[in-house]
């Protein structure tokens, strides 16, 4: 039995391993080089044979999944050296496994000859994973050297957007039909002799190809060797389609346990099947990027990118963000004049800008959350909204009042104190409304609101922020 | 077939008639206490009645999850209406699928009795999801209630943190012994009558409990009927031990596309299983919950939580903001002689704090991502925060040379563009350093380092980048 620990355990030190070989194989070469001697002196060249061939045993012994973790935490020279070592027949599996920026980077290492030898090896719904990641003259290729049906699986899988069903279906599909019984069904799977990954029901379908109903594996084993297939089949089974938005299938999966899933044409033909660890796959790619686009990151970027890729990357969000610092800039460059007078207007006006901001961003998260869940809708809107106006004032009281004791303090000007405590209120209330609108706007206009919102709030509540404070300032104290 | 664009339209659809329902249910009490009608007369009630039983019979149709999806997006008393309404025998289940917010107003709703016969309705593993959420005395009760087997096994799930394995095993397995054939094995499911959910393999032990292999029912049907079954099962299956980290085991779940695998304890006897449905819920409620820890939520907040247990949530994060500004205000204070004679730099200050905070998230959220992933480790440190230091140099030279220029010409002072850029790199060099210094040290202490990283870059920027640009506005233009 694999002990999940020790695997665990295993892959660090596998990684490790790989490591100390890869080094090893690196200082002889360095010898070799320095010392100026033969570089086909007998000795060395055998220890740096054994070494290498040590490495190649090691990766082979490792699971597919395992040698892409190595290749993701491998610096690029590296990363090379071993996907040199990787057996032919692994390399499409280890390419579908690695991150897009990690495989972009083993892609480009491969001739035209060892991509098609990679893609030889993968189904169709896995090559077209691969496919917007290969050289066009390779894709072209490839589709040539592809029979009919799976031509035409190919051509449509990439047609699909890559948020859809069709771009995270497979086509392992086992149909039968339904005027068998679960005698024959079974004489049946038995000559196959093996059954695709995850599957836990066939598909019933008739003689074109329509569902008629699923038959999970479990039934099968259970129910009497002469029931027909249509008397034990489910025949309310969840059903996708193509061009459905992959999101609302994963959804789906989780709100109702599935493991496989039949995806149908609108003639209700099956056209394939959606696996649990497709979507597993794919829900992780979708936080991952939206992690990523959170802070700003364009894409996935590789751990061990070059400087000027990770300044591609990123400068984007960068840009953005100096255009609202400077917008807030000049909001405060209007304002010079009042803080030439009271210079403790300086000090304090960037509590004010950056509190507003932290609330706002809160209530964001909490309205992300909430259009994610369904919640969010509009029956709710007007009590979401006062709550949230509720919960900014009693915030920009208390906290604005702390703040308005401690300034006051400082400054010795109680006056200053009572219009940090003001602005303070007015900011929190500022943050909650835009904290509401702001992603329901994006919302309604199919923009993701986790991505953006948290500068759009930023902006406002910093702009915002100093204009109140500054503003009330230049009215109550100058 | 269920087909799930209808069955989305379907469920707000659902919610709409829900609502619709009792807001008319509603207006009918409204008229009866208003106009001070009869209580009992005899129309009014009668259509009183009729809605509350629509009500029902559409509550009584929707699968459970949906129910709870509902109840999710309904403000506190329409929703205790609905759930007043559900058929005792669901509310078990019900429970189980609303998020842990929405379940304590539920339970705080419910008597003892009622709890009771909720928690009649489920298994053992179920059981122990809902029970840090009952009351003290209705755990106990239950407790007294259970035979040994499952009394113990409530007991230990509770005992295992809810990161463990043990949190999220269940206990739905189903044994067979090596020494038979396939066929008296099929015969025996077939007297079982019915799998637990996603049953895809029969754990194979022997008299001792002793797991010895995992037969996928994928082998069961397509092998020889007269094999035997420790011919055929697999003997290498993943294994997890109640204690083990959940989080590692949902990466191998994805790593080795499982969809149960089974639990030992540490002398390898068979004592539960996890399904990958449990799985995906541990991940999903982890990316929640790191989602809103980012925003500085504590705990999941039900959408229609009061004003008072909204700000109880939430503002912990405030003080340590508040705190965290109030240390940057005070770093502005020092150099208040410099501004008054130069208010410029009170405009332009926030640039400089506010550019570095955002470059140091993105490089958190590299290394944040690095960890998760198992790629940040000792042998790439130094290659990582040289590649960081070369990112923020020429992101300091580039956009601290924008801000430059345009500082130059709004204020008519070249000298004040060079301090700009300067503080700018410098602030950026040091949100590099910090960027990938505080992850690494939160992680080494044991903390998620998704969580309060942001808060600290942002403070450190912050103070830092009003320290660095206005000491040098003081050294070199005062």
């Amino acid at each position: 039995m694999a002990d999940i620990q020790e695997s665990k355990e295993s892959l660090s030190e596998s990684l490790q391993q790989v490591i100390s070989l890869l080094e090893k194989h690196k200082l002889i070469e360095g010898l070799v080089h320095k010392q100026e001697m033969a570089k086909h002196d007998l000795v060395e060249s055998i220890v740096h044979k054994q070494n290498l061939s040590e490495l190649q045993k090691k990766l082979d012994l490792l699971h597919t999944a395992d040698v892409a973790y190595i290749l993701e935490a491998l610096p690029l020279e590296q990363r090379l050296d071993v996907w040199e070592l990787v057996k032919v027949e692994r390399d499409g599996d280890i390419l579908l496994e690695v991150s897009d920026a990690v495989r972009q980077t083993l892609i480009a290492d491969m001739d035209t000859d060892e991509l098609l030898a990679a893609a030889e090896q993968l189904d169709t719904d896995e090559l077209a994973d691969l496919a917007p990641d290969l050289p066009k003259d390779v894709l072209q290729e490839l589709l040539d050297s592809l029979d009919t049906q799976n031509r035409a699986r190919l051509q449509s899988a990439l047609s699909y957007s890559e948020d859809a069903v069709g771009a995270i279906m497979d086509f392992d599909i086992v149909t039968i039909r339904e005027d068998i019984t679960l005698e024959v069904a079974l004489r049946y799977m038995r000559r196959l002799g093996v059954l695709p990954d995850h599957t836990d029901k066939l598909f019933v379908v008739d003689r074109d190809d329509i569902l008629l109903g699923v038959l999970p594996l479990k039934r099968l084993v259970v129910n009497d060797l002469a029931a027909n297939v249509s008397d034990v089949m489910a025949i309310d089974a969840v059903v996708f389609h193509p061009q459905d938005i992959a999101d609302e299938a994963a959804k789906a999966f989780e709100r109702y346990d599935l493991v496989t899933a039949p995806v149908v044409d609108n003639n209700n033909k099956l056209v394939g099947r959606v696996t649990v660890d497709a979507v597993m796959d794919f829900i992780r790619d979708e936080t991952e990027s939206d992690m990523l686009s959170m802070a700003g990151l364009r894409e996935e970027e590789d751990f061990f990118a070059s400087v000027w890729k990770s300044v591609q990357n990123r400068w984007a969000w960068l840009a953005i963000n100096l255009v609202t610092a400077i917008v807030a800039s000049r909001v405060i460059g209007l304002f010079e004049g009042s803080i030439e007078k009271i210079v403790a207007l300086a000090a304090l006006m960037p509590i004010v800008a950056g509190i507003g901001g932290n609330s706002g961003n809160q209530t964001t998260t909490m309205i992300v959350r909430g259009l994610a869940l369904g919640q969010v809708a509009s029956h709710n809107m007007q009590s979401l909204i006062t709550k949230e106006l509720g919960v900014a004032l009693f915030n920009g009281l208390i906290w604005g009042g702390v703040l308005a004791v401690i300034a006051s303090v400082i400054y010795s000007n109680y006056h200053l104190g009572l219009v940090m405590m003001a602005a303070m209120t007015l900011n929190l209330l500022l943050a909650a409304i835009m904290g509401v609108m702001i992603p329901l706007i994006m919302n309604k206009f199919g923009r993701d609101p986790a991505v953006g919102s948290s500068v759009l709030i930023t902006a406002v509540t910093d702009s915002g922020g100093f204009f109140i404070f500054l503003g009330l300032a230049t009215i109550f104290l100058i």
